[in-house]
């Protein structure tokens, strides 16, 4: 086995997770992350956690979906037993990677709707544990970012095995300006936007619970504006549900998408931002400092923690971000569309420059022009 | 896919576990059992169970268990999380098949044991669940049956996809003339075999929860014998935790092994007989009537099913045997041994022949001598 897996596991068990001994530790493993679920299973062992092991197969979900709508059985809310466990599991970890992408395409979107709504009370138990996301790299992965294996899974352990530690600390400079500040404007040739912060709480996301931070990899601070207002070009493509995202453009007022455009996918882009009130608003602005990732790999997991980009949301906000009993914006969804700002790009707080062309104020070769 | 695997999935899910609308349904999937896993998923979907796929991984649980090994942490009872998850579960399936059959080998048996004792309230909860032992034809049950994987397959949907219904009402025949005798005797050159029986009831294993069995496939009916005296010789060999036992022959007086030899595994033999007090009795007739199954495979869940054959197991009574309020034989082993009746052999009960040379009364060929 990969030295890197039991790398991987043991950033996963140790700084992501927190895994004490007597913890219980449900690990869900996808078809094919078997060889990362075998390193996990040894970590968890050996600091003394109880581990279960769940079968998270695209396949067998999608078989199981298709008889549900052959069947026309209703789904009757929670199922008691996976309510049951959830309930009593310390830390879940997720491990993805399948063995195709689209393994579950022809799934009726009706039947995948109602096992959603019927499983609320599950994913609410799973979100009330310490939970960590992560994949193991797959060749069906490494063909959705058109790279070899190989290169994949170079890829992924340089986007994982990080100094955390250190790039937490980097981190929370970023939160601190965030936090203390009231607007972050986004400029570039084709970007204008000015987006309210004032009172809102950044998350300094270290891909670990200690940090409120769910993923792995992580590398990222974000936070979730009180406003916006502008002009913004996402000139980062991404796919979602099948449907390639290109050069979109929006326009915003009040914080509401006034007007918008899209190379690839329009009609899609309008369908989501129609999905409900909540959808046509910016839910979430993310600042990427991962420099392990260094290239997109049609993956939001890696992309939106990708270092010089920028991403925002459509859709629901994030809690952790706003002031104590403030709901903030509502909604099905929580789209991330990701901007370039390794060129010709500021980025600034009340004023002040605190990333050009990519370079945060605090990194060599940093050379701000003068504030507007 | 093997249109079979549809139809083991269908003999599972309705002949075997009964599933119902609404039922909490866990499907325990070995590694290699994955496809069988997919057809139990859409079956247990039609049905309108909910599904929760459990990973049975023998290499996750070596590493799990080696890990606890080298962590040295003490397991501190059944996990809370497994444990609340089998106490909501109506239907538990288990889909054995893996990749080697040698793959936890490694494990020291202490960690083994003390993992086993943390779980027994697991244990439990799992039996107590209308639960279904099945298996899914792989590369490494063939080769540890010394078969291609063609003919591994073609052998093990012979032995599940029977007509059960059909096999259901033969065994019922068995099981009164069992219900209502007193003495079994098992007769051939080398046995000579009494075994009482009166106040016994056989159990009709006909691989459903409908009949008090758990196993698919079965094709057996077996009680649990008051008393025992005479010889027997297991002339069909069987693995036991890695270890050949052939050629066994046991003398028992008053149900107690007072004597034993084997042509392999004699030691072994020894060990297990002296386990505790009940595994030196004799706590399981089974008279196997699986027409299926027409050879050794060496795994227990066909072998001892196998038409023409009688078994008997060292150790453990299973309670749906004995008389209300009696407590049988108990003991931390249950181990079958094999004999085949095929020729030169006659089952007698209370001195009337029942079956000759394999051959039952009630089928054709059969010519009983008359008893002595």
């Amino acid at each position: 086995m990969d030295d890197r897996i039991h790398d991987h596991a043991a950033v996963l068990v140790d700084w992501s997770a927190r895994i004490d001994p007597g913890d219980n530790v449900v690990v869900s493993v996808a078809e094919g992350a078997h060889e990362l679920g075998v390193a996990v299973a040894e970590a968890v062992g050996e600091r003394g956690g109880n581990l279960l092991a769940v079968d998270n197969s695209a396949e067998i979900s999608r078989a199981y979906l298709q008889g549900r709508a052959a069947g026309e059985t209703e789904f009757d809310g929670a199922p008691a037993h996976e309510l049951a466990m959830l309930e009593a599991t310390d830390v879940y970890l997720r491990l993805g990677g399948g063995r195709n992408t689209a393994a579950t395409t022809d799934v009726p979107s009706e039947v995948r709707g109602a096992a959603r709504r019927a499983k609320g009370d599950v994913r609410e138990a799973r979100l009330a544990t310490n939970w960590i996301s992560t994949v193991h790299p797959t060749r069906s992965l490494a063909q959705q970012a058109g790279m070899s294996f190989a290169a994949y899974k170079n890829f992924v352990y340089d986007a994982v095995l990080r100094d955390w530690e250190s790039l937490a600390q980097e981190m929370a400079q970023l939160k601190t300006i965030l936090d203390q500040g009231s607007e972050v404007q986004i400029e570039t040739p084709t970007t204008d936007l000015r987006l309210s912060i004032a009172d809102r709480t950044g998350v300094n996301s270290a891909a670990s619970v200690a940090y409120d931070s769910h993923n792995l990899p992580s590398g990222e601070v974000f936070t979730a504006p009180a406003d916006a207002e502008g002009t913004i070009t996402f000139d980062l493509p991404r796919t979602v549900d099948g449907t390639r995202l290109a050069g979109v453009e929006l326009r915003v007022e009040n914080n509401e998408v006034v007007d918008y455009a899209a190379e690839q996918g329009e009609a899609t882009l309008g369908e989501l931002l129609d999905t409900d009130t909540g959808a046509s608003r910016l839910g979430e602005l993310g600042i990427g400092m991962n420099r392990g990732i260094d290239r997109l790999t049609d993956r939001i997991l890696f992309d939106e923690k990708m270092a010089e980009t920028v991403h925002l949301a459509i859709g629901r906000a994030y809690d952790a971000c706003l002031p104590a009993g403030e709901t903030g914006i509502d909604s099905a969804i929580h789209v991330d569309l990701l901007a370039d700002m390794r060129t010709d790009s500021r980025l600034l707080v009340d004023g002040e420059c605190i990333q050009q062309n990519g370079t945060f104020r605090w990194e060599e070769g940093f050379a701000a022009t003068t504030a507007e």
